[in-house]
């Protein structure tokens, strides 16, 4: 029996508590020398990111009968390694971008060094979280950590950043487009909820059926980041829109229009519902996740 | 009975090749796409470091009856985290180095943009090693993770890193100083060393006498870095000498002058070996290491 109503705020807000209790007792003090780093590392990691990565590795969780709860650490680590990710993005010799989530990005707050310092500490800070205070058997932690690495490494995350600057004012085709996507956002956020499962004793054909609605929330997710872009505001975004066009960046709606864009988008999420045919009620929250995020302004 | 007279050279030539290829095996070919990221990679990789790290690696896992091919994995992990790490250095935006072995730095010779990014695609790629392709118990690779993580996070390498520019032109003491150095070198030479042990069964006590060792060859050897940026030049040293002191660093020369620093390296150099008096011929190799790291010029 599934609830196609289901209330995904209602279930953010009640896990955004612990997610945020998580991140605090995993990141040092800011007052632990050095100081400077620590007060960066939580400028960025509590700047009010919607939480998405923990919030998926606990619905992937809860979808193979797990309980939240028992996930936190990597939860918190995903969270991290996602926070690392723009503030390395933001850069001047990156992005260049001076906003994020609705405050100066960390390298117009702090010094540059401290900013790429910081990234790098939030980097292998989700690595020591995760070996560290994730609780379950060693070989399923070894896993976990075997996902993420895969999911933020060359061929993942930092791959799809680099094919990203490489086809600015670029031409490009959709098969490239989906590529550095599935890379840049997709492995991530996919990775996030196969995690979660994973912790939770999935099968492996629960694992098959979540890694394909994974991938498919993030190109979903990836095309409506496109398109917001192009038709948000920056105070709503909490960041400049139209910075890929400023950039020239390779994006869904430069290379098939805002409604074909839409309709991609609508696509996929419809894809990530239809791989979860196989769960019950427990897979409510990540059945809510793929509409939400073709129905997202921000 | 124990060799006063082992050839470390001879040592480190029959293991550099073992490393080299280690280091070839576990890093996408220089073709792979992104092809500009892996060509970074190498680039830094192999420009012909000393391969200090792996090498107290393999010598960790023989001084308690181990064999170094079986941690060849974490061997080169170590590696690419210390080459993350003088990438993320070199930045403009932190020591903004021109020369690093001899030939120009990551950002000189790549846009800086890929410099940032290949030094993050390393870092991950090094806990995907030891996270898939590290042989031993489950307990024992995690163990390692977090041996790792912990020496180069924020209250390691990372650390050291931010307290070292914070201290650019800045009094400082003696306790400072070494804590800098403890967090910014030590204490990845010394999860080097202890790594291998863990990987071979090491004993508590033998443990404990490991990083005893691992610490005080870190001390001998960032005291000796230090005077070599006075006393060395360019060309032996592959980078500009003088760098320190261009960028008013914290050092032990500043601090105590040439001859009370070569006497506390010294000192830190024989505190190593005493600690290894409860090893056999197996730890010879690491006593060479302590004596090399005090007679080096390079």
């Amino acid at each position: 029996m599934t609830d196609p109503d289901f209330d995904l705020d209602t279930y953010a807000a009640r896990w955004s508590e612990s997610i945020h209790a998580a991140l605090s007792t995993y990141t040092p003090p800011a007052d632990a020398p050095p100081a400077v780093l620590h007060e960066a590392i939580r400028y960025s990691l509590f700047a009010g990111g919607k939480r998405l990565r923990p919030l998926l590795c606990v619905a992937g969780a809860e979808a193979v009968g797990g309980t939240g709860e028992i996930v936190l650490p990597t939860a918190a680590a995903l969270e991290m390694i996602h926070t690392f990710s723009l503030i390395h993005d933001d850069l001047p010799a990156l992005d260049n971008d001076d906003l994020r989530r609705g405050i100066p990005t960390l390298h117009r707050a702090f010094p540059e060094a401290i900013a790429i310092l910081a990234g790098d500490a939030l980097h292998t800070l989700a690595f020591a979280v995760i070996a560290t205070h994730q609780t379950g058997s060693a070989d399923a932690v070894l896993r976990v950590i075997r996902l993420l690495a895969d999911a933020c490494g060359e061929r993942g995350m930092v791959g799809g950043q680099v094919d990203d600057i490489l086809h600015e004012r670029q031409p490009i085709d959709a098969k490239t487009l989906r590529s550095i996507h599935e890379r840049k956002t997709g492995a991530l956020l996919s990775a996030s909820l196969l995690s979660g499962a994973v912790l939770s004793g999935a099968t492996p054909a629960q694992e098959a059926a979540l890694t394909r609605c994974g991938e498919q929330i993030g190109i979903a997710f990836q095309i409506v980041d496109d398109i917001l872009d192009v038709t948000g505001d920056d105070a709503t975004l909490g960041k400049p829109a139209g910075s890929d066009e400023k950039l020239d960046k390779a994006t869904y709606p430069k290379l098939f229009g805002l409604d074909e864009s839409r309709r991609l988008a609508h696509q996929a999420a419809e894809n990530a519902e239809n791989a979860l045919t196989g769960f019950g009620a427990s897979a409510d929250p990540l059945r809510a996740f793929a509409r939400f995020v073709v129905q997202r302004n921000t």
